[in-house]
């Protein structure tokens, strides 16, 4: 017990630095110099670089779910759901749950030139996030929340580029009103396929009334 | 002269080394070995580690104005430049002219988190890019093209966010519907702030037609 907590503290200092400084830098070497622990206390939990690596990546992976896909799933299935994960992710932003920005969009721009199993573990979390996203807008169809014709992948494509573009803009710009403006083109976009400009809870009610009236 | 070009051609490798590699692995061994060169060799072009890494931002820069700006700027100002710009931006990934994708994406993320010189170029020269496309889009709006209502920095922000998102699904996820999705998305984009839905190469006409009309 004592060792995993031990383990998942050094993961946690792991995963700020490598928010900060990219992953590439989180070594065994790096990492017992910045915690002031032995090398072969570290090599002790992890047995090379790319065992250390993988885990950071892991343990990332963790503190995002937790931090914005757990929250978004408190709320109902749709429209609801939809709209949380797109607030959730400016807001994770906002809230540096990773002291540098975004540990997913900085390891994908460090990793995407090079092959092996560290580019491979980032690329399948970020297609299962992609796809996440792309379910997240299809229950809302399904839901009867947004249009049925809404093109899926073109929507999760275009805020998933929101996202990005806000963690760029106000991770190296330090630009403090690219959030705002990242939230007004979600809502625009989310707006323009939503099935109705009443409340989004009820859509099905509405739908209904609508055709009554 | 020769040893401009000498230095021109080991600054072009380093550019496309960083595009694959990251912006900090490009030091004077490394390259050294990669071009089969001494290191004092390198250390007669650059001084240092800092001194190498800046010029190679600047190589950067040359490459990125050569293949996107200059040949937009052939376009007549206005909405057709603008668009030239966004074009010319999905096409700059498309013909792979950073072999990793775009170089100065990649260089944001890597170094947001690392205050120091490299991060400070970085950021001077992004600044100044998303300066760019702002004034291209203000002087499509002064040109009668685009809505006078506009507001720039938020599309600004929008164009420059679907590029983003663009290189991250082509490069990491190798989606290769990715670069379409981008144009679809810029020309919606572009198309809500026209001003006409006539031909965009000549909206004052057009506007003093709806004058007399």
């Amino acid at each position: 017990m004592k060792g995993e907590r031990t383990k998942q503290s050094i993961l946690h200092r792991a995963v700020d630095l490598a928010s900060l400084e990219g992953l590439e830098g989180v070594t065994i070497g790096r990492l017992a110099e910045d915690l002031g622990m032995s090398k072969s206390g570290l090599f002790a939990h992890f047995g090379s670089k790319e065992e250390l690596q993988l885990a950071t990546i892991s343990a990332a992976r963790d503190r995002f779910i937790d931090n914005v896909l757990r929250p978004a799933f408190e709320e109902a299935p749709g429209y609801p759901r939809l709209h949380a994960i797109c607030r959730g992710w400016i807001d994770y932003v906002e809230r540096k749950v990773f002291p540098g920005g975004c540990f997913f969009a900085a390891a994908s721009f460090e990793f995407d030139g090079r092959p092996g199993p560290i580019r491979d573990a980032i690329q399948k979390i970020m297609d299962g996030w992609v796809e996440s996203l792309e379910k997240s807008i299809i229950m809302a169809r399904d839901e009867g929340h947004i249009r049925s014709d809404v093109d899926v992948k073109q929507l999760a494509f275009e805020l998933n580029s929101l996202f990005f573009g806000a963690n760029f803009a106000y991770e190296l710009r330090t630009d403090r009103g690219a959030l705002a403006r990242a939230m007004r083109a979600i809502e625009d976009r989310l707006e323009a396929v939503r099935s109705s400009r009443t409340s989004p809870v009820a859509p099905r009610k509405t739908q209904i009334q609508r055709r009554r009236a």
